[in-house]
């Protein structure tokens, strides 16, 4: 029988797939759970899943962690002070509901709220604002999808310090697990015994909407990286004709090297799974629209807002609204011409080698302006971010995980102030060394009619910033002819801007 | 000596260089305006232009055109009622400083406040709304800079049909004007005597903030249109070697062809220009640090919202980005290595061709982005826009004019519902006739290691839309691996939705 007196380490608020695993994940921890949802069967279905998982797993517990609470009042009640309550409804208007119901219910203001939806970071900084009479409004962006909520997550808090330190301990507990000696994810499957050991992937990553922006890049990151690993596929099946089982394997092989990563990992998985139902590759009888759920957009959105090249991220959201013009495409195919033949290689695994490298080249051209987007909305908004920690926490629990990210770690710790990934010795040479590869691979495509705006765009991205003289200089002549926006000089102090009467007598004047 | 009992015709505020270029270019169209600017200076500058205009090309013309007015009730009581009143002031706050004090000089409710600056389109939505109890708020957005604007600009209006019917003479009058027979603009570079034959660049758009919409979208267009030609340029200068003036007289000689348009004309200007100070291309003494003043941005977001493909005005976004970031650019050109060397083309003047078919089929994938946002953002809104009227007022007076446009014109009359410019005969067949020579321009800047992200991610859009698969399935794979996002099959239903338990006993569910 539970005890009546006893009081909670935290209530989870929302019992959805990501409410119940964070609920169970920490429940795991030894933590006391007090668990809420407007539907009463969530509730029910997660006591009697921790109940169910307990007598499996853990027959020497015989107390349940998790006590299913009818509303949000009896919830306050059974919570040790200052409360801790987590938050697991979708992004928006339900955050603000709850919010106000809590409200009505007595919460008190040293009580700590954290919203660990999807929420856009801008809401956030609002509602820490609007909520500070009330509660203390933090956020935690949590990645890692249904499988890392229940198992250990990258979480990506902020907001008060003084919230984190009353909540860090439960975090750090709950989160993903690496191993401090190879950097790997320490992985767990099973419910009941949490991992211990090990460096969590969870940082505080500062004031109120830097954790969820944070995450936002994160997941403009993943599109990115989700695009490209397409765009070799379509260029290996499509292209040189491999068959879905076929670019598993070469996709199993990059997994091993350089390109290791979960993304890569579970790829590989999907293109050897057969369809229950027909026994054709599944990937074959899946149809090709890709759904959105608008951090991609935010991502790009927020860099062309700020002024940050983020070219391949913005370009791998295009795609996914490509994909959903499938009428569209399928007139268009009757209508466009392509190349004679398709891809021409003169040596099929050459070329497979080729591709590896230029994937290997794009990705590091993507986090680049991942990082370089943190860089410059930090700077705008003063946070103070960490970039080597902020790596280190993407090596486990998140959808992007990669051994990769050890490189970004020790990149960042060799010089914080990095202002750009690819100045970074490591990666300065792995591009250098593999450059001519990216290019046979942007080449091969563009000849045989594939699509590879990632992989392309990314290149052009390299391209431009090894430029010391771009043609931008012909542009401003184009702006200064029609709407006399004037332009610096290359022989002039920065800051001189000067006009030529393109219309009259062509003098040159300084304005 | 001015009739004091004089009526005038339109009140112009604000006579900066646009509002005192189109009050000139009202007046010179026989219609009396009443002007005002804050600045007294710009007030009496303006009345003196007019008089000594007047005098040089009119001389039997003796009163005044013009009245300089010295505040907004002294306007007011100047003008024919119902009033209307031009405004040409900084998008953003001055726009709404000027409404509250028209307010509080008297406006009443039936006389019309034209907004001709470049204000964001829902700012003007949102205006129309907040000022109908006062005056009716239209707005009407402007194409052509300081010389379009005293010469014949491209108007977009849009707001009520009452106050449109208002002013529509006015509006016909001063707008550029085009050929009826050859689709060329009728060019008029002196005051006095305004063009008065010809189809007028100007026609009533739609609701509320279509107009400033359908301008937004024709600076995205513009953005990418600059940015090829450089790309271009890029090409030839830095790859095969061409002088700046070199290079001009091959844009000279592509103006002659399907490339013919503004831009390309003024470009050649500006590269066979040589510096006043230092007798170098004046091109290579201007600094490589492109601005911008949002409207590129705002399409490119815009299409991101609304999920329509729009990759290369996003790239040609960046492409200014990555422009300003010039310290970062010389160091990363020590660190990142290129091709060993630049481009090898077997023969130049071949390879000059093909760049040309290039150019052009990258130019029409940008207006297809461009004309598929409108159309995408239209049904949103619920505008009625008529393409082929908006392709016809873009052939004269705007920076983006073309002949081209007169075959986007004809398109949009053979099929207003044509829902990719791809689509229309002439460019499906221009482009695959010419698509092998823009692959040859993408491979050889790809392998020679000069960007050229936009005629890269163009070509990236048409194989694309070319594509009846998309390697979005393998994408929906990822998505309902990791994230249980579910996907639909090529061989059910569109709506029905598939999950696999992939972290199990690999079942497949319809969700």
């Amino acid at each position: 029988m539970n005890n009546q007196n006893q009081l909670y380490d935290i209530g989870v608020i929302g019992l959805g797939v990501m409410g119940k695993n964070l609920a169970l994940n920490i429940a795991d921890n030894q933590y006391k759970v007090a668990a809420f949802d407007l539907d009463a069967h969530k509730v029910q279905d997660t006591v009697q899943q921790e109940e169910r998982e307990r007598k499996q797993y853990l027959k020497q517990i015989t107390e349940p962690r998790i006590l299913g609470c009818n509303n949000l009042s009896e919830m306050l009640s059974k919570l040790e002070k200052p409360r801790v309550l987590l938050l697991s409804v979708p992004a928006g208007a339900p955050v603000d509901g709850v919010c106000k119901s809590l409200i009505e219910a007595g919460i008190e203001s040293d009580d700590i709220v954290i919203d660990t939806g999807n929420s856009l970071w801008t809401d956030t900084v609002e509602r820490e604002q609007r909520y500070s009479k009330d509660f203390a409004f933090f956020s935690c962006a949590v990645s890692g999808g249904e499988v890392g909520a229940r198992f250990g997550p990258s979480l990506m808090p902020s907001g008060s310090l003084t919230a984190w330190n009353r909540i860090e301990p439960i975090w750090q507990a709950i989160a993903a697990k690496v191993d401090a000696k190879t950097g790997l994810p320490i992985e767990r499957f099973e419910p009941g015994n949490p991992v211990i050991e090990g460096e969590p992937c969870t940082t505080y990553i500062g004031p109120a909407g830097s954790g969820h922006y944070v995450k936002m890049v994160h997941n403009g990151i993943e599109y990115a990286d989700m695009q490209l690993i397409c765009e070799a596929y379509q260029l290996l099946h499509q292209g040189l004709g491999l068959t879905a089982a076929e670019v598993g394997d070469v996709f199993e092989r990059w997994n091993q090297g350089s390109l290791n990563s979960y993304l890569m990992e579970i790829s590989a998985d999907v293109l050897k799974q057969a369809d229950p139902l027909t026994g054709a590759p599944l990937v074959e009888m899946i149809l090709d629209k890709a759904g959105q759920k608008g951090t991609g957009l935010w991502t790009a959105v927020s860099s062309l807002q700020i002024g940050c090249p983020a070219p391949t991220i913005a370009e791998a959201v295009y795609a996914r609204a490509v994909s959903t013009q499938k009428s569209q495409r399928q007139q268009l195919n009757q209508l466009l011409s392509g190349p004679s033949e398709s891809i021409k290689v003169e040596e099929q695994q050459a070329f497979i080698n080729q591709l590896e490298n230029a994937l290997y080249c794009a990705k590091v051209s993507c986090y680049a302006q991942g990082f370089q987007l943190m860089a410059m909305q930090a700077k705008e908004q003063g946070w103070q971010l960490d970039f080597a920690e902020i790596a280190k926490i993407w090596r486990a629990g998140c959808i992007i995980r990669a051994t990769f990210l050890q490189s970004i770690t020790q990149a960042y710790q060799q010089d914080s102030e990095l202002e750009n990934l690819l100045m970074a010795d490591t990666f300065a040479k792995g591009l250098s060394d593999k450059q001519h590869d990216w290019r046979i691979a942007v080449s091969t495509a563009a000849m045989g009619g594939i699509p590879a705006p990632c992989i392309s765009s990314a290149l052009a991205y390299y391209d431009s910033y090894r430029s010391v003289t771009l043609p931008a200089n012909l542009l401003q002549g184009q702006r200064d002819y029609f709407g006399a926006h004037t332009f610096e000089r290359t022989d002039r102090p920065a800051g001189e801007k000067y006009h030529l009467n393109w219309s009259s007598d062509r003098c040159l004047h300084k304005v």
